[in-house]
């Protein structure tokens, strides 16, 4: 009983000397980190600075956790860029500079050598620390210097600046070879290519956020579905554990996947180096080089929709040197940006861009629309949206268009699933062409199956057969991008030019052959033989029991769990 | 005789007495107001402002005229967000806030429950009418002092202001409850959901404007398309008259329709709630949400325009504040937006964008080919789009370029005819994949038949086949995009990315496909059956005698009447 | 002996004489008009001035050297419109302008007939000369200074200007008319449509950049490619030069080529009439209208990369009155334009855009691929593009995506050329649809043969077939697609939106056909006549012995030559 008095003692006089010492991050008015990130490393939500970042960069450097080459590391290599993509795993300083220099010949030599990095940086936040210190209250910016000064209770935490020392500027140096450092340093043996556990030693608060990622991208049970899609935290060990990236030949087509999903790695990817602005942080196109395209059109949805369009036409008027928080009302923000809904969570903002994640772009996946539907995990989410939408409409409005959001993708499953089901009859029976006679087997890890992630990628001989690529590509590609219009409020984007219309087009393609494939076989195949034109027509008759329904005022929508036909982007012998 | 001239005497007295009140319309410097919608209501053009706006919204109410859910009401039902798209059929007020509020406490609670709103009015002329007042001569606003004085003499004509009264502001509850009212209001009784004739009471002129495009809206004899293409006054009738937008099972879908379609209702998708930015309706952007996409790229060919990369490169230093009529003169503006060429008629400005109208986006319309080459109808609106073009070229080079725009789109038309004709025999001839095995109808009121609109929306079986969706896509998709592109001056819109190259890769489709359904035909039927490769053939011969001749400098184009084919999207009884 | 001595003597005088009087080229800063050029036309890089512009014009307008209709004149007739694309051939005074005008009456006038013309202008360096004269160094456009007495150089050596005479501005008749014209001038007898050697009178320096594409768009042995493209200089050869060009009927729908290939005959494309911004001429969308699109999606691959994001986010804060050269470190910018790569060579910028090109968008060229994996011309050239990314990059990292650039573009090559192979073979088998009853011929200069680049331009009948049209379009659209993605460094360009997977997607539709015609025709044609499925199957051998191999640390590549298979833009008869 005494002991355990003496240690809560000695816990409330510890948190008393970080409070006076404003040590801990709780006390940082923008931190926004979830409980979970605390319970899964184990450590306490008033932790020091260096407990935290210590837990934080022993998780995140662990080949067990997700670090490196990952599970296939045998079946690839990389390619002489990779070292940029992966510097924990490639990088190694250029033997061919023989240099040694200091924080002031950095900048000499290089704005001749490369005056891009040197121009950049004098226009960033880490040449200008001086202008932030003495920013007056009325200033926008102001708030900047509170994160200044957070910024420096991590580095004496983590012993990298004196109690009594302040930072002058963050340079060349600070970054490639140690932060803080006054000695020279020799290119060939002392560079190193940031990552971002390199940022975190300063903004410990964002990599923390960031990493929280790892523990709130979770999914109900049933849903197969990895971390690493959708979180930012876990993107390349999603990427190079995905089979196809593994196996394929074409390394440097490979390569082009790993050019966004490297977010792990790096963190410039959002924070474009060397100015490092927070006006681009806060703007949608930002996130736009990665998330657009094919199969997640977000930012070209976005750019149309309503709210898209008040960004393009006024947003030269907002202010935005004002953090996200106060956007709307001193920013005269008057439409989100993805920052906006994405980076908020219960009035909050921070770098854990998944808590609110239900669809996650794949509706495909399978249980995923059984978890939308019906699980206490969905109903939380949407509640959190709705408070999102809340900022700028009524409750009322919010749930009436999520609504209509969460149908409309189910609608569009639906038509998926018809089409992909058709397709699999047409394996079952061996009817696709050229199946039994010219369809080489996926490099490995890969294992051929009707349908699968692969044969988007890769192709030989008759596989996949151009049925399979359509059906795959309805589930893959035209799903998500119905389902990102509808989510951002872009008309076109669900129901004509992406979305529905394409869905309706694949399918008439994948009945046509169907029926084709089958009358040519009723007329060359014995009859009894089964292959009849049966499949297509059972698409008339009610699908089979193993079904959920979802029941609304708009009408009724069957998920017949047993059509469901998904594989994950990840290795098969990975599920 | 003397009753005669006593009336004249009353007429001459009530005008003299309007003009010196300042109560009629025509006193607007800015309105624009067609001579065809004073006919329509049967009112003079000197009518006081309650007559005119009496008389608008009587008709703009009127069930029989485009009001409410339409001929197919039957048939379909409304989704939760059906009231926000269709306030005066669906909206009722919320049950479940229990608030009696007056003027202020609107903006206290809304402050904290919905910030985003207030904070976009509080950026609004609504809420800074005193500012607009205080306007000096030399400020590009100054004009909106007189728009103001003219919304005072709309509302002291509807009394719903006093004659020695002003305006104070326009605040939540004058547009959700009534104009500049007073007493408290309850939140389940009293609220409404702003449709046009609410805006109207203010804003009348534009309100009349856009009224007018339901009797400019007009076609010559034998095109058979309805004013609610491309009128947006009664553009949401044609949406629910469309029949397979009624008949569709997936509402949600086809709410992504309405999404767009609902202009009659609404003022704000264009002008964005609660801000009303009129810098944002002068921006091509306004216009991008739903002009754009699939069938009618319009934002996209113009963005690519020389006439759109100006705006995007140089609009930042234009004039925004400046009335469109003064845009070149006085706002610096050097290339034409949106607005600048489809608000305009005749070096007027207003909300009638139609008045010019002629191929519409759609050159498969049957009749409008032949309406657009030879008709007086066609001869006058073209004489108002070269008065436009003026503005900035030539009447030489204007006339030449919008020779080249009609004759790149028969082109087009001509290869999308010939495409057409080939599906159309193979469905004369009953070599549809599926055609007489699996071929569901289409739901009510959609009727079955080839080409049919229905088929980009919906599908079953084999229906529609693949080919048919092709060749539908070409006509409504392809040629439209063609003819966007051409129209806004987009090379690429015509020649090579939009329009012919995707024109000729579904020729050859399509072709493909006849020629291989009628051999594997031929093989398997009995000889004479008459399904053999002739239709594909056909093509080469000269094309049936009712045909109208286009001949210009540059060639000679047939117009086959014989072979047109078009399905309205409205429902098939209806013609 | 004496003789030689007078001569020397007399030049060295006249070199003293142009030195004094500022007449050579050779003196101004911003110049850099290659040593080829002055090969090209045999005379020395200091001659004056008059004499460079008379030797660039004689060129310019040689009907031999690519003025004008072309070696295919007689087989299309120019529409109304061409007067404006091609001045030169088409262009006449129009005849019902009646008026005799002066330099003040062209603005009078023209202020109400057209008044874009006058408010553009009126915002025109050319209006403002004055100001260029007062501009203070500490300006960013104090360069224009120099620029405006180079010009005036210029004009005095072509006798334009007296030497004591200063240009007072440039006017409409200046350009219309003559320059430095003060008569009056004859609407129907003087009128000029200015094409870019009107321009050169001034801009020699700009013009002679121009032209020295001509002398610099140079291919290796081997490289069947014209110097029309990629040369901005000789783009309208080009396009009146190619076969389907010429030949197709629909002269509208052609003429939407020329609308972009027309730079040869204008400045305007570029530099908009009529205020020829320089803030327009740096920004990335001057290149957009016309480098966009299905096969050379330029501007679409930039905006979207972190290049491009860069530019649109942040762009509004750079300085854009200063020049290129100083961009970086004067203007604050943080990303390049299309100008900041494609103007430079070897730290200098000019108006040669073609002097680092390598792939030039056409991977599939003859010969450019073995060119760009192993010649000289090759590796100069990626050393000139290594110097231009180091201005940002370090040349390790530089040379690290280059590398991975041309092994990405090697990936895609090969997936094309395997696909054209097997349809190759089913036309060298007679197994096209419709190849040996419906394959109408192409219009003359055409010649019929498969995958030919008319087929994307015109069709008839079967010709071409589907699976041709697919094929021509995946070397044509998809791979150049590819390169220009993952060449702009936008991942979704060359892995998955563009490039790869759509490869993927065609290369399964062909080997699909190829599977089943073969096998319908192995059932209906007599056993041994084969057309059986070997050639897909022979896919899965390894190609012949014609192949050179590219060796890197990423893997190995085959370049099949035997069965490369591409046809040039231009004629057939040309080769």
């Amino acid at each position: 009983m005494h002991r355990v008095h003496c240690r809560r003692r000695l816990q409330q006089l510890l948190r008393a000397f970080l409070f006076v010492f404003g040590a801990t991050l709780a006390g940082s008015a923008a931190a926004d980190i979830p409980k979970e990130l605390y319970d899964a490393l184990g450590i306490r939500s008033d932790a020091p600075p260096k407990e935290l970042y210590d837990a934080l960069v022993k998780r995140y450097r662990d080949p067990a956790q997700g670090a490196g080459k990952g599970k296939f590391a045998d079946l690839w290599q990389p390619i002489p860029f990779s070292k940029y993509f992966d510097p924990a795993s490639f990088y190694s300083p250029p033997s061919s500079v023989a240099e040694i220099a200091g924080r002031k010949d950095c900048v000499d030599c290089h704005e001749k050598e490369s005056p891009g990095w040197v121009h950049q940086w004098r226009q960033s936040a880490h040449a200008n620390l001086g202008k932030i210190r003495t920013l007056k209250p009325s200033d926008a910016r102001y708030y900047q210097k509170a994160r200044l000064e957070e910024v420096e209770r991590n580095l004496r935490s983590l012993g990298k600046l004196a109690a009594n020392d302040s930072l002058k500027e963050v340079g060349c140096i600070d970054c490639h070879v140690d932060i803080n450092r006054s000695a020279k340093a020799d290119h060939r043996k002392d560079l190193r290519m940031p990552t971002a556990d390199v940022c975190a030693s300063c903004h410990l608060t964002e990599f923390a956020e960031r990493e929280s990622e790892r523990d709130t991208a979770v999914w109900p049970q049933g849903v197969e579905r990895t971390r690493g899609r959708p979180s930012h935290a876990l993107d390349y060990q999603d990427n190079v554990e995905t089979g196809i990236w593994a196996g394929m030949p074409q390394r440097e087509i490979a390569e082009g996947c790993t050019a966004c999903h490297m977010n792990q790695n790096k963190c410039d990817t959002c924070h474009t180096r060397h100015s490092f602005s927070l006006i681009e942080a806060r703007k949608p196109e930002a996130c736009g080089t990665c998330h657009s395209g094919i199969d997640h059109n977000n930012i070209e949805a976005y750019l149309l929709s309503k709210h898209g369009t008040q960004y393009t036409m006024l947003g030269s008027n907002w202010n935005w040197n004002v953090p996200l928080k106060d956007a709307i009302a001193k920013g005269g923000q008057t439409a989100p940006t993805c920052q906006s809904c994405h980076m908020e969570y219960k009035g909050k903002y921070g770098h854990n861009v998944v808590r609110k994640v239900r669809w996650a772009n794949y509706p495909l996946v399978p249980g995923i629309a059984e978890a939308v539907v019906n699980s206490e995990w969905s109903k939380q989410r949407l509640d959190a949206w709705v408070k999102t939408c809340t900022q700028c409409h009524s409750e009322r409005f919010s749930r009436a268009y999520l609504d209509l959001m969460d149908k409309a993708t189910l609608q569009g499953l639906e038509k998926v699933k018809e089409a992909q089901a058709v397709v699999s009859r047409l394996h079952a029976d061996g009817l696709l062409p050229g199946q039994k006679t010219n369809r080489p087997a996926p490099p490995a890890p890969e294992k051929d199956a009707p349908m699968e992630f692969f044969q988007l990628m890769w192709s030989k001989g008759n596989n996949p057969t151009n049925i399979e690529f359509e059906a795959k590509a309805m589930g893959e590609n035209d799903l998500p991008k119905l389902f990102v219009g509808v989510a951002h409020v872009n008309p076109g984007g669900w129901t004509y030019t992406e979305g529905w219309e394409p869905l309706i087009r694949s399918y008439s393609k994948i009945m046509d052959f169907d029926t084709q494939i089958r009358e040519r076989a009723a007329t060359t195949q014995p009859k009894g033989s089964g292959v009849g034109s049966r499949a297509a027509l059972a698409l008339l008759a009610p699908t089979g029991s193993d079904s959920i329904w979802f029941v609304g005022l708009g009408g009724v929508l069957v998920l017949g769990g047993g059509a469901l036909i998904w594989r994950s982007r990840r290795g098969r012998d990975n599920r």
